[in-house]
């Protein structure tokens, strides 16, 4: 008899359900005698022994469907060594639910938080096997991770269809687009999306150099200008102010995101009109991509194997496109992020698109 | 001869292009001696004399290319009667161009504004002939707009994606969708999107109510709330304003729009977390969807017939499902609202959606 | 206490489970004592009393599903009074099923073959009502059926698709949509896609036409010609032979469609290469359109008042966008068909398209 | 001065345009004084000297557009070195205006066939840059082409409607999908779209095991299966024959493809009903999705790198996410099949996909 727990954890993204339909269905392939326990909203079931039982049943049918059928929620790291309001020490829940109930393995699909919980999980003892999910894809350790090329799918369509209004009129356009600590989504989206600027955190922004761009433009004849803006943009001023200081300072402006921060100031420095649209979590939701829905369910069926050949303690990784395993150890806290000396930065410099750098 | 001058006028929109080529196409299926005049960025070009001589090759392929060939610019009809900073007299001046190109008539597409100008266009005895564009369908006189159902698609498709993640975390999403002072693609999205709870600007809502509708669906077990908020959105206290009160108080709000306003207000008054998406001018971006192909392909083939047959002074409109002309006259300065006792808004209430109200 | 039927009748369609889910939370929201039995597959599960208990959570989340939470199957009209292979009356069945149940009434979603057979179980004495549901817009008594418009979606996607890599090579292209008796999707979809040529079965095509069509398309310098073809497209010469005789030589025909044949016949009188597209059933599959959710939901919200009112034996229609009620023995055994002399068609042949016909 | 000649040749595909403006921005980024010449219809422009100068304006705004700008043509290899219905020997006339225009380089966009005559022109001492475009996957040297995942997410969205169709109905789905010789469409679409069967012509299927999958999956209780063919799907009695004899025996077939061969098939030895989809070029069709468009925007940004640098006879690949050169010589000729021992066929296999093959 195998007993696997399972939980989703951190912000949600495309594919969560696929991935576990791939590790269920290669679970049930080779092994009829499982029982899965599916914890509801991230660790939190786990401290608190919330979760259901499930079968196969349950995992059919939802390859398509975005969201997760568990449920998660986001449990800061920090945090998890703190006890709960009732003094409860949740590592050790976590650690007593998994031996109440007599799990062999626990699969845990998440993020940078997630893995760093996942790996103080397997250093106290557990068996852990975890997937890489986020559309940041800033996990160290993988090429990509699953919801990624959802999102960029989904900020590229709203970066097409400003385009086709943005042709009509002489305005620039400022899309907001989700990360802030990495740009790997902005990044991709604003080469697919033919965006004339992209600002992402890891390149600090220079105003004069954008504003540079877009009187450029105008005066090549082009009517419009479209900003793609990751969240966490940094101008190089504020790039060189301490983490602490950055958070004060945004805590007290006066916008709600970096787009409407930017917009005021393009519009103070050039004579266009500027109008925002900011997709936001729409870059989370719906059907995951054909791309991500082959990734996960590659990755489902490879943690699927990792588990009944009790290969624990790793992340499913795809490395040139071969899922191989990846210690926990090696990748728990590592951030990847966007190499502002890399060849794709260099390539899309060479089509004309602007970092604002320089 | 036939002379004709082509315009698009305001904000633009999806299927202006494939409405244009409708006129072109079918006045070329009876006539080939025919010169075509399409002038630049909206009445701009016709004041300006700003225009470019067009063959039936310079429509073809454009059916489902979204903004305009034209380009269109916003032009004030308040601002008409007054000369430019120049001097020019804007009225006489499109008059003169009119008749300096020896017109025999103006095909111009556009929403409210645009055709107040057109009817005094009219009433200075130039033929004009209009076609009714704009997202909002807010055009008095005809059942239906071209850009409309492409808006609603693309707002439907952002409650659709926020509906996946929301079903994942424990919150309350606030979908911004345009409409300043019309809710009807607020209205249509929410319905084909199941909102919980739309905001019409022609249905003050409550804020009490909508705090309850939140946390009756929460008591029910329901961990999420979607909001889709009309950019015109207005609580029952600002509704009783004077509209110059209203602007006044809008323009001191330290928030960029109604969803951020609002976000703050269910933030305070319920436990959720909020998000907001604000997709913005991607409502009015990309190919226009085939139920508009299918309407704009037929008012602009109708309207080439009008003008064949000398029938001006007219906007070609649909009412139950037929083609048909309504004067200028008729149609001029009115907008058409969402009735709150119309049938559509008794069904949606049927099916649970609330509107704020009580 | 209220007890009330529901079956999906026919060929599946989108929006089936949104058009249920309006009936469901309509009645919810005006009674809370029901019951709910969905019968499974059609008239299957009411003839051999297979049915789930359902309750409103069962319609929870289903706005957006394609296909049928209830299963459908085609029970031919005329085996309906035809007893089983053990000898079980079928109409006596299904009454008996209904007052064992002890039921309000019966809500049926179908086509025209289900509606003779609802309109058959009200003369026998039971409460029905019904919604028009048909991706082929062919019910009449109604403005719009759902299901169409997002057939229509699809069907234009795919000319879409085909228009782009058609203006790379030199081809004729044939694409086959659905509607074996009525050309409503074929017509519009034609209309929003831009197609060249389209074939409807209430418009018999001549070869020469269609020869004549593609060659003076290639004169003019155009590169490739679309014909969509609906399923029952069909020639001037076999429109002449009686339906008998017509079934008699399709079911000789060496090709397993349409678009085959109509290929081979080009092929060779056109120096054209030909190329085929057969969407086939994605046309009745995926999320209903936005336009079908509003539809579909009023329809359903309608059909809950009517249950309440007592206002039984109709279907719930739509006309002038108003939503109605029209008895079902108006409705049932007639068919609404494209009417060759329509203002569409002419609008559509001002364009330039070509229904082969002259 | 820098004079580039640019073809695109075989079949085409998604991104085509986008790589052309990928190559041509990254020129000019570098280097104004450039003139470009693109060839009509593939190597047919370059043996018959026609072409069109082009600019950087030419190039602006074709991201998103699917098909060529330049047109193209199949011109098939064996055929190349055969005089031309006049006498003209095809090589040399390509040689001839190649240095009648004094080019610098030729930029050639195409597959496996493409390869093979460009590897020939480098012999001929012409300078070469290739990129490798196909939605087949299938040329050796790269990871990756260009349209393969745009034509892997149509043939999936196929799937997908399908599915939602199949789930209310009892009936097999076959899904003809394109790939003549190897089979990564379907593969991938086959995992995105949770096929149940799939069938590729690297892995011939046994139709015992055919069938015994699809009864397998009605006692399990399932209502409908789901078969992916590629059109070169194969039995394994048929896998035997030569290259000839199977040629000839597909000549002498009743069916128009595939797919209609296994309906029949299947419809003889299972008691369910058939329904058959043939995308057919749709799949090639359409705006390239955002992966195809940040792959072919990097690939012809390294291309107008390799030819600034005078890196001739090379096709541009991506190789581990990284952009390379490699030498035509070694490309020219060579396909890549999928390997049926492969990491993917064994995950996917573990997930419950059956290949047919035992």
């Amino acid at each position: 008899m195998l007993r696997i727990g399972i939980l989703t954890s951190g912000g949600d993204c495309q594919a969560l359900n696929a991935a576990m339909r791939g590790v269920v269905k290669g679970i049930y392939s080779r092994c009829d005698d499982v029982e899965i326990y599916g914890f509801q909203e991230g660790y939190k079931g786990l401290i608190y022994s919330n979760f259901k039982m499930l079968t196969s049943r349950d995992f059919s049918g939802i390859l398509t469907v975005g969201g997760t059928i568990l449920g998660t929620s986001r449990q800061p790291f920090k945090l998890m060594r703190v006890p709960d309001e009732n003094g409860l020490d949740k590592v050790e829940a976590m650690k007593h639910t998994y031996h109440k109930l007599n799990l062999n393995c626990l699969v845990i699909l998440g993020g940078n938080g997630t893995h760093k919980t996942a790996n103080l999980l397997r250093e106290e003892g557990l068996n852990v096997i975890t997937l890489p999910k986020t559309i940041d894809n800033d996990l160290w350790g993988t090429d990509m991770t699953f919801g990624f090329q959802s999102a960029v799918d989904i900020a590229t369509d709203t970066i097409d269809k400003i385009h086709t209004t943005a042709t009509s009129h002489n305005r620039v356009f400022i899309i907001e687009i989700m990360g802030h600590k990495v740009g790997w989504v902005a990044l991709h989206a604003a080469i697919a999306g033919g965006a004339d600027i992209v600002l992402l955190p890891e390149i600090p922004y220079d105003m004069d150099v954008i504003v540079d761009a877009i009187n450029r433009r105008k005066e090549s004849g082009k009517r419009f200008t479209i900003i793609a803006a990751a969240e966490g943009a940094v101008s190089k001023k504020d790039a060189k102010l301490s983490k602490k200081e950055l958070k004060e300072k945004q805590a007290k402006r006066k916008y709600p995101s970096v787009a409407y921060e930017l917009a005021e100031k393009v519009q103070k420095r050039t004579d266009q009109e500027v109008r925002i649209a900011v997709p936001g979590h729409t870059q989370r939701g719906g059907s995951p991509c054909p791309y991500d829905r082959v990734l996960s369910t590659r990755l489902g069926s490879a943690a699927a194997e990792a588990i009944l050949d009790g290969n624990y303690g790793n992340m499913v990784a795809i490395k040139n496109d071969k899922i191989v395993l990846v210690p926990l150890a090696e990748v728990a806290g590592k951030l990847k992020y966007v190499d502002p000396h890399s060849d794709i930065i260099k390539e899309a410099k060479l089509t004309g698109i602007s970092f604002g750098d320089k």
